[in-house]
């Protein structure tokens, strides 16, 4: 058997079961959007994630110092998902050897510009070679309470941070390598080439929701990630769902779906999240999409969606 | 100009200065063998290595389980030369669609074992997918005190945790391909496949040890690291130089010059630390290869050693 047999999903399910956590200090091991470690300076949470060349970018469709901003946004956003702040970054690079150093130094550029924007300080790195690019950051982050993807309860709100399926759209339009974009085109490849985490949602999700996910993999997979990790049911509303204009007048010029963006398209780092009916008070700039309720499965208008993920390049 | 033109140490120089650190926590940050941040729970110790196949390893001469224990002990042989115990680990890896499972799974099986050997757990890990395997450890330790590769001081004793040299003739030997292996050969190649971190010299270093480095990249690469770092001048005497049975067998046998492996072989994971005399009884089990001296450089009875380090494949 193949690891492309098992998929991304199933094959992290036969890894982990070979690592055993027999440490009582730690609190969330795998299945969650970050680790979590009980210690006296608090909850400390870990996570990390990669940026591969020609899986996750196309070099030359990637200005260097977007990369470094993604890079460290795409780990901040796990960080928002459970609650917590960004801290401490390690970094993990490898190169190739006619790499230009400039393009190097531009993603450093961005991981740094990033870092101030989000309060961390990436505080070490290692440098390898390689074919291709490879970036890993590894991020530490804190937290006053760890919120799980697993603790979504019947009879919550199911609440979406904001617009989905822009970051597709514009990883479309760069593909289509067009000489010039459009203003509404320039700002859907933006969401794609430098998302922005939402930190400004750290401490009310770790104060008021039951239970929040980050939806990098489109909102669609991710909900099914949540409702299968709480065990409940997730109902969605059709005409809830935020469509942005630019989504939108996308949709229209090339003759798409928009729902088919907004649903399955990912790399958007917009968090989903669960709150009581008395804590919607405290998510005015949020969208209330839908309800948790007891079962599985997740529905648009009592329709059961297709479980299906956003694949990179 | 591209990233080879600089070489790894140059590029690191390079693209760390765009990182500015800017918080009071972090007592230690990029240029040692870990980095260090100030908690409520102590010193905490970051570190990450990689091993990326055909720069660390040959697939194809690389037991899977030997490949995971290998990535382990690397990052723990870090956070040891920092005087610390290794806590959490957080695993990141890129496998080829490719790649049979069993092989994944002998990995894990590998950081599994290893992680129990050195009481340690892996709490997360992210998967991607890449044309090689890239396999990046990111681990947390903790420390009493951190020692440093910069706070050597003249008068102290150079002291080396034990053999150099023998990874690096065990690398040749697996190369050669050879139908059958002698013993000692066997052992030459164990080294290198599946070396073991000194764990058992943490407790001391962070008591005695005034400056201590990790020698990975080679003996006197290392020490020139640590002159560097500490501003000093080391003097090794040649024949205190721990010569193993195996190592001088090979290179008998080969016709290879010993010293060449002792002094620039990589990847023993060794530490190499530096000593008043009045804490030389705590290290009976160390070797004492020299003296530290005011001035600069790494000599070898009073013979400048050329700079040079282990390369990769």
């Amino acid at each position: 058997m193949r690891v492309k047999d098992l998929g991304e999903f199933g094959l992290i399910g036969r890894l982990v079961k070979h690592l055993q956590v027999e440490d009582d200090d730690v609190v969330v091991a795998f299945g969650d959007d970050c680790s979590c470690v009980k210690t006296k300076e608090g909850l400390l949470l870990f996570t990390g994630d990669a940026q591969v060349e020609d899986r996750h970018f196309i070099r030359r469709l990637t200005p260097s110092q977007d990369l470094g901003w993604k890079l460290v946004s795409v780990n901040v956003s796990d960080v928002v998902a459970c609650g917590g702040k960004p801290k401490w970054g390690f970094i993990s690079v490898a190169f190739p050897q006619d790499l230009p150093v400039e393009y190097a130094e531009g993603i450093y550029r961005g991981i740094s510009q990033a870092s101030r924007e989000y309060g961390m300080s990436v505080i070490g790195g290692n440098t390898a070679s390689s074919d291709k690019i490879v970036l890993d950051l590894f991020l530490t982050g804190k937290t006053d309470r760890f919120v799980s993807r697993s603790s979504a309860e019947a009879g919550e709100f199911l609440l979406l941070s904001g617009h989905t399926g822009l970051a597709r759209a514009g990883l479309e339009l760069l593909l289509m390598e067009k000489k010039e974009y459009l203003p509404f085109e320039k700002k859907l490849i933006n969401a794609f080439l430098r998302p922005v985490a939402r930190l400004d949602l750290s401490d009310r999700l770790s104060r008021y929701a039951g239970s929040s996910i980050d939806i990098s993999d489109g909102l669609v997979a991710d909900l099914y990630h949540l409702s299968e990790a709480s065990g409940v049911k997730l109902s969605l509303t059709r005409n809830k769902l935020p469509v942005s204009e630019e989504l939108a007048e996308f949709c229209r010029r090339e003759g798409k779906d928009v729902y088919d963006y907004l649903l399955y398209g990912g790399e958007d780092y917009q968090i989903a999240f669960t709150v009581k009916g008395e804590n919607l008070k405290h998510f005015g700039d949020c969208y209330p999409i839908g309800k948790v309720e007891r079962g599985s499965g997740v529905f648009l208008d009592g329709e059961r969606l297709e479980k299906k993920g956003f694949t990179h390049l």
